[in-house]
């Protein structure tokens, strides 16, 4: 058998364009944070690398609003981190109740279903939360060990109101698992205080760092869960005693569990920190002023936003919905080669755009420039539209 | 509840020293590599991303040798692409044999395991690979569906020779799965012409990219394996039949799975452009020359190294013994600030300290620095040791 030759397509300069990246994530990272990318590739027990590490968790609790021990880092994506929880927290045969009501939620159906959980679902519309009642119901219905609801889903820019949930949750022997993937530093998040036993978020989403590492935290009452396993958990790479152990949660002698991404935690130190500077509060106001230009920007040109009840919406994500005679790809190509305007997924599928205020997209200015940007690419790709004002679509104002 | 206080410790500015890392990993990148990953982070579906992917794929075909469809990487680190590879090709009470002498394997013991695998085990000597015969034997007694053994071990710094061994599984209808994480781009590795079913690498080690993505190619014989599967793979982040999709492997329509890192795609990018423009053989080459140089150094200095046989040494890791009466941390710790003088683990634990001849570090300049600075901390922290050469431990000549 020859040889494989050199690939000629790797003989050609690298060249990514400066997009600006308004989609549901990942988003743009501060020139800090990705200076922060260039460090040295530190080894597993490097002092410098352990010091971080600390720094990390301390950005991670402040972030979620946790004193929790367990508090640390998947190396991978949001995904991963979901299905860490997932796996940790269920054995086999073991019973979860999983809010569904868009492509987060279902993705967790898959991997519990994987895992060989007892899976059972309360369906809810795509673009209203869940009422607290209906939850509590299923709850008393099911009698799940964990129930599993979306903070904030990107795939359709709904908010779930978390306030109570973890208490009716405890109150029923269930523990309160929750991704805030999209959701966390746009709108607030108290873990302690509504009693959530295990969330992660996406480190390209709205904290501004690159994708590939994903904070997570778990509670007392989690961990516990987790120590009471008949079984060790399926995963190693996710076991979250051995990587808890590494990430210095336990008061333990640290042992190698496998090579962290140190380039990775770095960035995210750095995005951690940035926010730690701004103040959590001051965040999430500029990123809601942000939401409201949007919605007023989006009404003065006549587009509807997906979900209807500004009381319901995400501030970090919003669905602008495909007016009539629209072909959505077009627009989105049209922007592309400068500015991210992505399609929808899941319930907004061919129904609505999605426009992300994340990271150091954050900003009047970048809003407007989206505005702007989302006009012309609409206007050249169709120009039989005519933009005419919505009188009654307002926002949080 | 009080809320949490932004943590004074992320006020501070990071400061990560520029290290020479010269352990078993990760190496340095090159600042090309490192100036890769500060583009912007793309979406899973930008057409820049998907070029820079399939290039990626071009350049992992050319470092395995191979013309799998099925090459990808995961998102994280080797061990990730360990687990991959194991719960991928082993459904519960399937048998799985695991070729044992350093610590990798332990690791595919404990992950085949607890995906409920019937794992068999082959003990071998950590400081000698195991004989072809020997395997064979196994391999008729057990009739496993597959056989893990590892390539490089950067434990102890053992090369296993792999010739013959696929052509034996295969007489066997088993699948061969290999660890190439320490060896690949340091000693020749034909994944096509040496019949191997399924490998990964590590991007951290010899390839001299960051840590945090994992390349993973398997032959049309192990796709088949996982597509007779009766039930689906545990974990769907590492679904290879799922993720294959969304890396373009087999000519069906991409769909998303999860959110990639494209940071770490580009800077794995730059680096597999670098091996390909210098050539693979050249690369090898050049390793080995520093392989020989830090024998020869080592054997004046009166230090022996782990693995006694040259023939049966991985040129990327060296394991240097710890004479009497030396304590390796100090040793360690007073190059540390500068240096990476790596101690032992596993079967070098308290024994050896480990070398590595990877990423940037791989040049005769950086090896004779390495060897300046190990008898300097040597001789700062013990006054009393005496050099005294060795006569009679040659490398490779």
């Amino acid at each position: 058998m020859d040889t494989i030759t050199p690939p000629v397509s790797l003989l050609k300069p690298m060249n990514i364009p400066e997009k600006i990246m308004m989609g549901p994530g990942p988003s743009n990272c501060s020139k800090r944070v990705l200076t922060a990318l260039t460090n040295t590739s530190l080894s597993n027990f490097h002092a410098e690398l352990f010091q971080v590490i600390d720094e990390v968790k301390d950005g991670i609790r402040y972030v979620f609003q946790t004193r929790n021990r367990t508090t640390m880092c998947i190396s991978g994506s949001a995904h991963a981190a979901m299905e860490a929880l997932l796996c940790n927290l269920l054995e086999e045969g073991e019973r979860v109740l999983i809010a569904v009501n868009g492509i987060w939620a279902e993705r967790a159906v898959e991997m519990a279903t994987r895992y060989g959980a007892d899976v059972r679902i309360l369906e809810g519309p795509d673009d209203k939360p869940f009422p607290l009642a209906d939850l509590k119901k299923a709850i008393e219905q099911h009698k799940p060990k964990c129930l599993f609801v979306t903070h904030g889903d990107s795939s359709s820019g709904l908010l779930q109101p978390l306030e109570e949930l973890g208490r009716v949750c405890h109150e029923n022997d269930c523990l309160l698992l929750v991704d805030a993937v999209a959701s966390l530093c746009g709108v607030p998040f108290y873990m302690d205080k509504w009693e959530i036993d295990g969330v992660y978020t996406g480190s390209q989403k709205v904290l501004g760092a690159p994708p590939g590492i994903t904070p997570i935290s778990i509670s007392d009452k989690a961990l516990a869960a987790i120590r009471a396993r008949k079984t060790k958990s399926k995963v190693f790479y996710w076991d979250l005693l051995l990587l808890g152990n590494y990430w210095g949660c336990y008061d333990e002698q640290k042992m190698y569990h496998h090579t962290v991404s140190s380039n990775l935690i770095f960035a995210l130190r750095e995005a951690l920190a940035q926010i730690v500077e701004e103040g959590l509060d001051a965040q999430i106001q500029r990123r809601q002023e942000c939401a409201r230009a949007l919605y007023r920007g989006l009404s003065e040109m006549g587009l509807e936003i997906f979900i209807k009840n500004p009381k319901h919406r995400l501030s970090t994500v919003t669905g602008i919905m495909i007016p009539e005679g629209v072909t959505w790809w077009k627009v989105s190509q049209y922007a592309m080669k400068n500015l991210e305007i992505q399609g929808g997924l899941g319930p907004t599928w061919e129904k609505a755009w999605r426009v992300g205020i994340m990271g150091e997209c954050s900003t009047l200015q970048k809003v407007n420039y989206y505005l702007f940007a989302f006009r012309e690419s609409l206007k050249a790709t169709h120009p039989e539209y005519e933009f005419v004002e919505l009188k009654h679509q307002n926002g949080y104002h």
